[in-house]
């Protein structure tokens, strides 16, 4: 049976980078750049004021103070937008707002608090001025020519706003991938319909798919099937349009568990078992050409699964360089017990205290106990072979909901108010 | 001037939580629960096996080994999503599926790893099993008519699906602010379009809104309007659609800083400058009856202000409990040096190492400077009447984009490549 780490890396292994496509900026929010963003201007695009006042040769106003100003004419005026009318000559001085270009001549911006209205047309600066104060110089922040944004990078506000501010409207990036969930299983029932003896209602559709969305990726299709084989396969081949395939139930070793054997008929089943707790019948192959994963049916092994194989498998389809699930070290504020074998992963609560994590698991744990991952946001590991963990121990967690896990103080922006 | 703690906490109290309402689960993925969702049915509805196996009497199994195994006549065979056929009794056993009814008569589920066929019909017990083993008791989940979910849980992927799995469709949860972004400045050219002597392309619409998507929030409208004050005007009265205004530019000391004008006029301007670099120029008041923020034009100083003053009104308005950002300490890589005044924050990456965080600045800082944002996950933050701060120092981070800022190891999911 292979371990957690051979089984992510025999994933990431297996799956590819998805290609890429030309999308609008806001499209690409949270996408992968594919091609660079080369600059076809410099920026800013000229030299420019870097506060409202007046442009002035520094000259002019050296030695200037409150108690002995320096007079000079007005001689123009350039909200940002426009193109400075004339040049700036000795003795001069144009009002000039943030933003606006530098007209000819100039060399310096007194800033409109360093100065006050003189007689007849004229301002008085009230304090002296370097050659280049407050201008931002053509090319400061983008060479023209220059990669501005690198194949790889991630794209959030700040890179998308770049791309804007060198006129791009579109990017290359990796496309999102769009994953298709089957759930198996002729005890199911869709929630809102009525309840039968013996079934239940399906929560992994909907949570499998919450995760899917929370990874930044597009849900292609949900499915149900029920427990025999032909139902499943058929389901299967209606997912041709999903970059990646997730199941749910069917994979363990009972004579219902069907879904393993269509994975084989259909394509290649590359593991169906990993050494951890909860989700020891877990299975990764390919059919028709896609990845595949076969997740258990209990809905908290069905998460932590996802969490620690299927996101990273979409991670890697996405573009990203780094795949694998943020963890951190954290102190363990109460103590667990742990028999000896599989790795354990207990949903657990983490947050910022001072100058580290603390840790705790989220109420009474199990495989199918839902209630044990409410307001969750990581996954507290438990050591194969260690008998249990004590309060005050260093222990490391994989976080599933990092914004909650750095937060200020104890409280956590309401993802567990109780 | 307002320091930033003052100014956020007259955000937070000036804004309120939005109204809720019913929305499909995937539709509330991330929202915050404003009505309980209370349990309508056991969790489990029933007793049920937690394993492929046999139901028995558990007193039948007493002593029961491989060398001397226990040989039981199976009367059944109980697929999930069905009802039990018939009574269990001694000397009786019937096959049985993980999640299947445990039938009348039955008290533990023996593993199907725990037995072997046996003659004629019967299957050979070959460990002993204890009453209640391998049975997941109906309501140990959840009991009926008990708040699963309280208000103010935030809805990920498990909290969806404990909801699905007590059958609902819709929960009740607090409408997702709609924000309108309104940039200013008769410079601003729309990306993609030919670029005029004078101009520069609007960077603050695509990265404003790229911040809005990000806080899981939706983006009402964007518009843009020049500098004068009846065109500013006009563009914010058509923002009656959005549950807050967001403006960039004009709102500086300048003639033809027009914004702070339109809104003082309109509405209400509580405050208008806050001690902080960059960012200074941030008013914050209410039109229409709505919060209105209007950020600085400069790219980055637009970007702080978003993350320090509108994520926390976002978050508030959202319903979440905890508005502020999230931080943590750090330990600064490379010396910064800093003049006394206002409090100054610096795009920096931070990143988990070892035992804690450390951070340095991403390049080149300046409000106007796109590029020292790029790749940065955090704002270091460096105190008002601090000098400057050293490498090896503990410092501040505000996390903009937390989830890789605990990541593994040195890299981090490709949000910083080069």
């Amino acid at each position: 049976m292979l371990t957690v780490e051979q089984a992510q890396e025999a994933v990431l292994a297996s799956v590819s980078v998805l290609p890429s496509e030309r999308m609008s900026l806001l499209e690409a929010l949270g996408c992968v750049l594919a091609e660079p963003v080369v600059a076809g201007i410099p920026l800013p695009p000229f030299d420019n004021s870097a506060m409202d006042g007046f442009a002035v040769v520094a000259e002019d106003t050296r030695g200037a103070t409150a108690a002995a100003p320096r007079g000079l004419t007005v001689v123009g005026d350039i909200p940002a937008g426009t193109v400075p009318g004339r040049r700036v000559g000795a003795g001069m001085a144009a009002r000039i707002m943030t933003g606006a270009p530098v007209p000819e001549g100039a060399d310096a911006v007194v800033m409109v608090e360093q100065s006050r209205p003189g007689a007849g047309g004229t301002v008085e600066i009230l304090a002296p001025a370097k050659p280049g104060d407050n201008i931002r110089r053509m090319g400061d922040d983008v060479a023209a020519r220059q990669t501005a944004l690198p194949p790889g990078q991630v794209l959030g506000p700040s890179e998308l706003g770049l791309a804007a501010a060198l006129g791009c409207t579109h990017v290359v990036a990796t496309r999102r991938p769009r994953v298709a969930i089957v759930t198996t299983g002729s005890e199911l029932a869709n929630p809102g319909e009525e309840l039968k003896p013996g079934a239940i209602y399906d929560s992994n559709q909907v949570s499998i798919a919450g995760c899917v969305l929370r990874s930044g990726c597009e849900v292609a299709r949900r499915l149900h099937a029920g427990d025999d084989e032909p139902a499943i396969e058929e389901a299967i081949r209606g997912c041709a349009d999903a970059d990646l395939i997730v199941t749910a139930g069917g994979v363990s070793v009972g004579d219902y568990d069907q879904v393993k054997a269509v994975l084989a008929r259909l394509g290649e089943v590359k593991f169906w078992r990993v050494l951890m707790k909860p989700g020891k019948p877990v299975a990764f192959g390919s059919v028709l050409g896609r990845p595949v994963f076969g997740l258990p049916g209990n809905p908290v092994s069905a998460l932590v699964t996802f969490e620690l194989l299927v996101a990273p498998a979409l991670r890697k389809m996405s573009g990203r360089q780094n795949c694998l699930p943020p963890t951190a070290r954290a102190t363990l504020l109460a103590g667990v017990r742990h028999e000896p074998g599989r790795r354990e992963y207990l949903q657990a609560f983490t947050r910022y205290a001072g100058d580290g994590c603390v840790v705790e698991p989220s109420g009474k744990q199990g495989s199918a106990l839902l209630t044990s991952a409410v307001g969750a946001n990581s996954l507290l590991v438990i050591p194969e072979e260690c008998e249990g963990l004590g309060a005050g121990e260093q222990v490391t967690v994989v976080l599933t909901a990092p914004e909650t896990a750095l937060d200020r103080g104890g409280a956590t922006c309401g993802t567990r108010p109780r």
